[in-house]
């Protein structure tokens, strides 16, 4: 792979126009929320192109000239996706915002990949509809870094993942060609299912520029309940039990003993000391919601200590924006913090909480979790000094520990933040040898000359 | 490619045991629902493994010999993607029927890839919960063709194709391997979106044997309201206003006016004459129902010559058997029928039905068309007399007339029966080249070989 010298520096430039590269790099292109564990990248240039036209001249020309490009949207990654190593040029996605339709009676919506998640969903609820996928981070993450990523969220159990919500992607694919797939059109078996392929693929098999959305009416009413449990199994029994009644809750969360005493500074009502938390939350028309919430409360009422359920709007925004903040406060404890989003079955979702604990005390840092339990999806996290090398090293240790639990738990590395750097090589744990080929095979196809996102989202140490 | 002599046909017998190997080839396994239009196959052997072991077994023997596996449902597709040509063993799932686990209270189901669609809705009604997926013929299709060809039907409109549904994959694929993609847990981003790659794949990447099915608790209550409109332009102003409305339907179909005429008489209402017909339904809790179809109601009735909205559950399921039949009332009109699934934005809907009976008139057969309204998903049909060879290259010709109108229009050539025979090379004219060569290299990455249903979903003529 090549490194751009001055030379070739001015080449690209004359290519694309002066504007759009920057040759001493800012170092927040260097990172992304990965930081926290002292995840920090380097770069030739950072390429800012303002159309897709431009885009695909910069990774036409980087193609050509075997330099690696490294996607880049908000930078909100927890995986070190964003993270350039070994140079090559960052390609921002951030000057790509153009709505280029929205057709709100048509539920759908075409938008370029640097739009924020949360200027699409406000543009999409302003006229009443939803863009359901609500991963944290909205502010600042981007709607193309949510599709590479096919981010979840709390809502994700319910209304399923980013990817679903897809029905076309423009893209920039080896060696530099601009190609639509998909559309407006709700359905397609056309082709092969490359829509699915690139979301999620981290920005390792192309680069995504716009895409086409499929939007639904806005629930008119949502309603959250909040339970505290004594510990960890009567908690997740509750979980299970709103499962079992067959109520068609929304989000399903939970937060570990330790998390709720971390985090509880900030919570509206009493959290009972050293309790379990379940968040589970209905939604849909006024009238639903209120007997759906009777019917949630009746599943999570047995065995708890408590229950919260707000009822007023201001309310139930603030518990969710105390929920989203859960991350950062677990991170301000030590400064930094190893969080790994595994999933397991959700009858595994006890035993993942208390190997999280386990793991810790092994390793000798303070662990917790939290997160998306009807999804099985657990945030385990290790809290870590980020200046302490010992700390770095016993939480890297513990992550791995933590992935061969989630493998022998019948579940996954990565739910949602995706393997980018971090979880490099795992999947060879859980894939067999064919799959593996098959997941190389992929890469080889659509990019041969293994430039896009090197080093990312590999199967095999 | 080999064809097999007796010799070798005595070593894949001896490779896999007596019982499951026919080489005199029963006729329904050389044909599917094409046979209407006159495509009929041929075959070497049919393998009716047991397991999918033995399945591997075969697999893997082909592979080794340069013999073609052609994958077998339940022999209900629309685009000859079952029908062997050229010789090779046709692998037919039927025997693969096991429910390796089901676990209703945690929403999830195991199960071998030749159980039929309706056992897999029924096993998953008993215990109060939906796999919503509900593509024709489910008496007889198994859910690994659906998954193989990514099948909807009409509830697809609000529930997503059968994609949507499968959370992990047991599948063989090149040279003969049996992998497992995915599982009971719910998100995985841990690896390339295989799963995805291969459902809707049509048999060309591997064999599917078995796969986890995610469900959702099944709404307890549903109500369809069937409008009739003078006019296509009507009918489809009355589908926008639906959307407009911004009603959750569960369903939207519609019938234009050729399809009414023909399919009235066991329809249990007064169809008025020459009518252009919509079907749109809403579910949920009782209460739900109750005012979801006075919104809709309100959309439709604006314009509507007529509305139809039983309540009673037998004439409910009655009006859906009867919806279900429209295809083979149409197809007895002349013995057979030609019939193409294209998909559009739904605000050109009205356009592409107008266009198919245009199509219709040019190559002097009889036209018409249903399907799912919400999607934009037509069946535009051209009614044929399969024994007229002028007839049916009158229809073949017609329907590639229709193709490029479902591109011009910025759609697809298949909404949901897939590319299969009948449709091959079609993509070149929606695609542009370098997503053509992305499509070839996965084949090619996936099936080195090309033994997987060779001559099916080819993206070039």
């Amino acid at each position: 792979l090549s490194r751009i010298d001055e030379a070739i520096r001015r080449e690209l430039r004359m290519a694309v126009g002066d504007a759009p590269i920057l040759d001493r790099v800012p170092s927040h292109y260097l990172r992304d929320e990965t930081e926290a564990r002292g995840l920090n990248g380097e770069a030739d240039a950072v390429a800012l192109p303002a159309t897709a036209e431009e885009a695909q001249t910069i990774v036409a020309w980087c193609y050509g000239h075997d330099v690696p490009i490294i996607p880049r949207g908000g930078g909100t990654g927890f995986s070190g996706g964003a993270v350039p190593i070994g140079g090559g040029v960052v390609l921002s996605t951030e000057r790509l915002r153009a709505v280029r339709s929205f057709d709100p009676l048509l539920w759908r919506m075409n938008v370029e990949a640097g739009r924020t998640t949360a200027e699409v969903r406000q543009l999409a609820r302003e006229s009443g509809l939803l863009f359901p996928p609500d991963p944290g981070g909205g502010e600042q993450s981007q709607i193309g870094g949510n599709i590479a990523t096919n981010a979840g969220g709390p809502h994700a159990f319910k209304y399923g993942v980013t990817g679903h919500w897809i029905t076309g992607l423009e893209v920039i694919v080896a060696p530099g060609e601009l190609i639509s797939l998909g559309g407006a059109q709700r359905k397609d078996v056309a082709g092969y299912d490359l829509i699915s392929l690139l979301v999620g693929s981290e920005g390792t098999l192309g680069l995504i520029t716009a895409a086409w959305l499929r939007l639904m009416p806005a629930p008119a009413s949502s309603a959250p309940v909040v339970a505290f449990y004594t510990e960890i199994d009567s908690g997740c029994e509750a979980i299970e039990r709103v499962l079992g009644y067959g109520i068609p809750v929304a989000a399903l969360e939970y937060l570990d003993p330790t998390t709720v005493e971390l985090a509880t500074a900030g919570f509206r009502a009493d959290a009972p000391p050293g309790s379990f938390m379940v968040i589970a939350e209905v939604d849909g028309s006024a009238e639903e919601v209120v007997y759906r919430r009777e019917e949630l409360i009746g599943a999570l009422q047995e065995d708890a200590l408590s229950i919260y359920a707000p009822l007023e709007g201001a309310e139930i925004a603030a518990l969710w924006q105390w929920r989203e903040g859960v991350s950062l406060v677990v991170q301000a404890v030590r400064g930094g913090k190893v969080s790994e989003d595994i999933a397991v079955p959700v009858d595994r979702l006890g035993q993942a909480i208390k190997r999280t604990l386990e793991i810790g005390q092994i390793f000798g840092l303070r662990a917790c979790s939290w997160g998306h339990a009807g999804d099985g999806n657990l945030h385990s996290t290790f809290m870590i000094d980020p200046a302490s090398s010992e700390d770095v090293q016993a939480a890297t240790e513990a992550a791995r520990a933590l992935f061969a639990v989630a493998i022998d738990l019948g579940g996954t590395v990565s739910g949602e933040h995706g393997v980018g750097l971090v979880k490099g090589g795992q999947l060879a744990r859980q894939w067999q040898p064919a799959g593996l080929r098959l997941h190389e095979r992929v890469k080889h196809a659509l990019d041969p000359k293994g430039l896009f996102n090197p080093g990312k989202k590999l199967a095999r140490p």
